[in-house]
């Protein structure tokens, strides 16, 4: 059975203006990548409600799950939830459960469960709860997208909550091996090795350091020992 | 007259299996903005022709100009101006000035321009050549996709030799300012300075400092008379 799939929308002005650089792309896939869930796509998209709409319902019906991050919290510009609710045709209203969560939270901290702080329990109907440990306020889940905070440790923490939830695939083996030489002088036998590999995923990234050529070529696989022959043979075509 | 518009398409596995954090998003966001074209969706799919072709005529269609980084090196895996070719139904092969760069470079490194490094002078027909002044091997311009390099020092180059032949807008001002207080006490007076302000862009940027939390409030326009009208207004509510 092929691995499950996923999609990430990240949403926010801040990272495409230049302000922000992203990082929760980087955490998800890795994290993702050790379960066996394949993120096939991420999406960038401005705080702008039909645009977010849409990215929601292209990637929602296209892979196995979506993890939007972004947009959940008090201020004016988070309008995740709303657009959420609105792509799946739902009602979206201060939920009870959520409220409680956030009202036992700010009535520890000393601070007041305003109308700033109350839309952050607005959840549309059917949803369910993605759990927050480290500032309370909830993510949810509609249909198959995961919706977690832009906050990189609130993202992070969601991602903890929602994944033992999921069913995972088998987790890709992954080896890498360093050749310093130009891609150029490496194509031809690398490219051979992937014809006889073609169960494998073989990529090269090439860098340069100090001026002088080289490239990472990173073998995947579902199945080890395949992996394990294929980097056998490139070691012994580039020995080190 | 509205800003021209962008959208960027990140080629490669490597990126969303996690492997590495992708940098040239950021930097793509910083020099657009610089020059007044706003970004507004970023793409990141793996090495699979189908979702780099769908990927490249959406946002085509719906953008001023599309940025592509990776897959265009001489390696098995780099299939990005082939997916190019096909989806905008040009024929692709050598071209001559291009053969004559790598011809030259290879030349003068001693190297030998071998078939593997030919195929990195394969160029959809009508296409401009951008040039590359850090490793040659040029990119490509067909209709309004400027087809780039993945690796950072590459891409930064060809972006730099793009963007002055562009048409740009009007560089958005941008003012930001710290408050040292939680996102939900500060909400309420920041939707009502969004509202009275609705021709500039308003934006909550919280984060956790210590245990103690704040928000960067981002305050965007064409118009720095209004930026700092408003800035002003937002200083005088929460005086630091």
């Amino acid at each position: 059975m092929p691995n499950p799939t996923a999609a990430m929308l990240v949403i926010g002005d801040e990272i495409l203006s230049g302000r922000t650089r992203d990082s929760n792309m980087h955490h998800l896939a890795q994290e993702l990548t050790k379960v066996g869930i394949d993120l096939r796509e991420v999406r960038v998209v401005s705080d702008d409600a039909p645009a977010i709409e849409a990215a929601l319902l292209a990637l929602s019906g296209a892979y196995t799950h979506v993890f939007t991050s972004g947009g959940i919290g008090p201020t004016h510009d988070d309008i995740t939830a709303d657009c959420v609710a609105r792509a799946f045709g739902r009602h979206i209203d201060v939920r009870e459960d959520a409220r409680a969560l956030l009202a036992a939270h700010y009535a520890r901290t000393g601070a007041e469960l305003n109308a700033a702080r109350l839309r952050m329990a607005r959840i549309p109907d059917g949803a369910t709860l993605i759990e927050n440990p480290v500032s309370t306020a909830p993510g949810f889940t509609v249909e198959n997208v995961h919706v977690c905070a832009g906050v990189p440790a609130v993202f992070q923490a969601m991602v903890a909550s929602i994944l033992p939830g999921l069913t995972g695939g088998v987790p890709l083996m992954s080896q890498s091996y360093r050749i310093m030489r130009g891609e150029g002088e490496i194509a031809a036998p690398l490219a051979e090795l992937a014809g006889e590999f073609s169960d494998l995923s073989i990529g090269s990234y090439p860098f340069q350091q100090n001026g002088a050529y080289g490239a990472n070529i990173v073998i995947r696989g579902s199945d080890g020992a395949r992996v394990d022959a294929a980097m056998t043979k490139l070691a012994g075509i580039f020995p080190s």
